[in-house]
């Protein structure tokens, strides 16, 4: 089993120690090999990590894999409308099973030998094989998984941390979206030349909307934070509050968050950190979108467009914004330590139909034009952090405390690892 | 010189032991840098390589290149008809001295400073060194080279192992072949992203040969094994091998393989590995063409199409499948852990004109389609053995047993080398 | 901060021991990632790196890139006429600040969260940060950096080796050239597929010229050497020479070369090395251009073409050639151990004018062909001395003493810095 010998642990433990609380990581953790490995098997390998969205494998059979860390996962509706989550390495020789990323599946079939196993993954028909052995210990080899409001969960740990507080907080937050029927409107992938921290880093702070994000910047609060929420705002901002809260309750909407500000991870202490919250938009605008308005028909039990944007977060791979009328959802995967592999999802109800009742044109723009701002922030740097010259310097304490908190969860959550 | 640590030896020691008989091997012999460094140094370097074929180079002064893990060879032919192996470095500043990869050459003349070498590689002129140097010091350095019935063999090693046993079993064997008066009619190189292990791994077995390969299972038997061979196929092969031995004694043609099943390899105990035998075809097959029919003149001695199929392989970088009117030959080279650039040869009687004679498009397909549906095959499977959860499964001791042989020669090299 | 084990500083002793005076670098030099970063931190981060030219960046704010070893270096002109080097990384959360590779700014504005500084560095603005912060100790990090007659050279070192000495060789040798009132007339880039020691080799000596260099042997006189330059060419080189220094005294132009064969590179006892020379072209040669005559107007001091080639290098990235009417400056930057990233610049004078006073059709080939094909040889070493096989052979005493002289300085400064 690949693990860490004495130096490599003293030199982790060198290395956390290394970073001044207040400031950015050094240049090590963007730049040494170690690392990544170590945050392979303490943090992507032992947390829980969005796969995909349930709407994506509506019918039992229906499959998609999602590549993690060299491995291969298959997501597959089970015939009792559960998920499971099967590595997909035949085990006799080892071959992939489903070559391709995404289909439907009566009996997996090895295309090496045709070893076949059920949708479950045990294994059914071994042609060719002698007898005394037994087939019931080699079924295809599962991985956690839990499924909640249309998100779907895994965890490629032995024993995984407790999902259950992550579950009572998201799904009661969700509902009311709708993302168990809802269907996928677009699927866009990048390939962003950053370490996958910086993604973060950069998703944890609104500092740099204000000139980054246009568009962003108009349909919300959080770039104005205690430093420069001036009168204006703060009674505009009070306004929305009172006004949303008081119709969200009479829809049963839970109003969450009603700062300026980005909001906190919660429970840390428990190796998992999510959060979900409810949380309105400016005067003006009920949706996410360029003009403020929906760009496609009203998700869920949503009955009226004005229910804020709805957001799940789930660290180390996941976020989602969500208005009254879609979702986009965001995925992070490393691919090694200066690349980030980014998956982006439209969600809208399942009923829509394209061409009718939205358009791409519409429903893309708002956040692609702002995660595309993003990864550009994100490349930039990378090409700074790898530098010789890069040294930490001071985070602001009145937009950058969320950074702060990322950055704790992680060291925490290394330490807690290295032992 | 690069070699081995006392720790990364016991490293490589804990992954030959961690394998355990009749399975395959587990996943760090597919993922570590230092184990391939290991079969580069007791593999690669030990034994022989299939270079090419004599009749690339039917004339003195022509030559052809082989380059493998970072060394290019140069192959010659001799004035007195010998081949020649050199090391394509200019024994002054280390330029390569042949920079096409074939050619023909009166004198090596290196394109740097002239140093001016004669074929067989003593170094001639060397306009403007010093007085006081010793010419005869400073010849190209020559690599083992033997030449066996139209296939030519090199050996990086100091001090290869005893050819003779393999010339004595190949020879004879492949004698009537003629392949020594052959000619060229297409090479092809492939760039296949699997393990060089898994290429060996897919051809000592034909498990995997009734889905996978429709048309050469039409012409074999060899996909028929102790468990599946019906009454019908029995009888079949008996009367197919009785008829075609008292043909081929006639002819002179040794029937060496007459069961259903891949061939074993003889002698791992000499660390040469080697084997070459003669076998039936199916009924109404005496070439390995799609119709079964002969796509080319006649090869060597032959004056009958009906003389099966004649199989030849050395471990660890080739084989080669012979029809009564062409000759397929496979050369493997590692490129990496999880690469293999693989080159195919096609040979017909040097006397046949493409166009009148033969033509490609009859005379690729058999082993253009079953190697191209091999590459894919083993690229599946490097894509599940890199994974986490990949564990080694069960070998079919019906249909896997040559597999198995392979897996113990390997071993046994590895852990002889590594002492 | 990495740096060396005792076991690697070992090992990398072993490496300087196990040259044999006389010969070429063992194969570890060209193929170890030790000996690469060893390199990086002893030699390319201590010494003096040629950045690019003065008339890149005639005005205040102007500036260009640098990008060596994972750093980017702004080069940018003051508002009081000096070059100022500032690492490009944002004191704040180190994003790049100029994305792009030359241009003009005002003030430096970090597109992450528009962090301000003036062109020296300091730091004006940062909106949103907390009260008790100290701006004036994050300004953006300084390099050093040194301006003389129109070429611009860094250190990434704390403390550089004294540039005085080079400043006062190369100095007045070059400043009748007039590159401060130069303009670029052509900027070409090249990415050589060969370690950077083996440019420097193949430029350390003529031996290789007369085969390869068919342009470049018909202007000048030195890959004549002591073994070969006979009389005819003897009396030829007295004759220019003694004529030539005659007119150039005259003109104040001081001749410092005067024997055939490359110049030594002066004084490697202070760990800095540089060279500049003047030295007479071949009778019918007043230029480096393919028909010996100007191809642009004459730059500098110069009323008369005949003033021969003036020669600047500085170990370990930078030479340049100029001929009255125009400059060729090449600029070496490692990228890993097998590749160097080449800069070509063509230099005339300020007020030439393309198209009227120069054409890039005359300007250009007789550099560019000797360029690439040096490159092209380095290619061909690199090749072999990848292989196994290579084994350092012997330098001519006649024709390779500066080799050796490179050679010398190079292991001097690795074991001073191995300690």
């Amino acid at each position: 089993m690949p693990s860490f010998t004495t130096t490599e642990r003293a030199s982790l433990k060198e290395m956390i120690a290394s970073r001044q609380p207040g400031h950015g990581l050094p240049r090590p953790f963007y730049h040494e090999d170690l690392l990544l490995r170590a945050e392979m098997e303490f943090i992507w390998r032992q947390g829980w990590l969005f796969a995909g969205h349930s709407c994506q494998i509506p019918s039992p059979g229906d499959y998609f894999l999602y590549e993690v860390d060299g491995d291969s996962v298959i997501l597959i509706r089970q015939d009792d409308g559960s998920v499971r989550a099967l590595y997909n390495v035949c085990r006799h020789r080892g071959s992939v099973i489903c070559g391709e990323p995404e289909g439907h599946v009566k009996r997996f079939i090895c295309p090496y030998h045709q070893w076949t196993y059920d949708r479950s993954g045990r294994l059914l028909l071994w042609r060719g094989m002698q007898e005394g052995l037994d087939k019931s210990e080699l079924g295809l080899h599962p991985a956690h998984v839990r499924e909640v409001e249309g998100f779907i969960f895994i965890s490629l740990a032995q024993e995984p941390p407790d999902f259950e507080p992550a579950y009572r907080t998201i799904a009661p937050v969700v509902h009311p979206q709708g993302l168990t029927h809802a269907k996928v409107a677009k699927i866009m992938d990048f390939d962003v030349h950053a370490n996958w921290k910086l993604v973060w880093e950069n998703n944890r702070e609104c500092y740099h909307c204000n000139v980054n994000h246009p568009q962003y910047i108009k349909a919300n609060f959080d770039h104005y934070n205690a430093d420069d929420t001036i009168e204006r705002i703060a009674t505009q901002l009070e306004k929305v509050t009172a006004r949303s809260k008081a119709k969200w309750e009479a829809q049963g909407l839970a109003v969450t968050r009603t700062e300026t500000g980005l909001t906190e991870f919660p429970d840390p202490d428990h190796h998992i950190w999510y959060s979900a919250n409810r949380t309105p938009l400016v005067d003006g605008f009920v949706c996410e979108s360029l003009t403020g308005q929906p760009v496609a028909p009203l998700m869920g039990d949503y009955t009226d467009p004005d229910v804020g944007t709805l957001r799940v977060r789930m660290l180390p791979n996941f976020w989602n914004h969500s208005s009254c009328d879609h979702g986009v959802t965001v995925r992070l995967t490393p691919s090694g330590l200066t690349g980030t592999q980014i998956r982006m999802i439209w969600l809208v109800d399942e009923k829509a139909q394209e061409g009718k009742d939205y358009d791409l044109e519409t429903l893309l723009p708002f956040w692609l034009l702002t995660a595309e701002q993003d990864w550009q922030i994100c490349l930039n740097q990378q090409r700074g952090v790898s530098s010789h010259a890069y040294t930490p310097g001071p985070l602001s304490t009145y937009k950058e405390y969320n950074l702060e908190n990322f950055l704790r969860w992680y060291l925490q959550e290394m330490a807690s690892g290295i032992g």
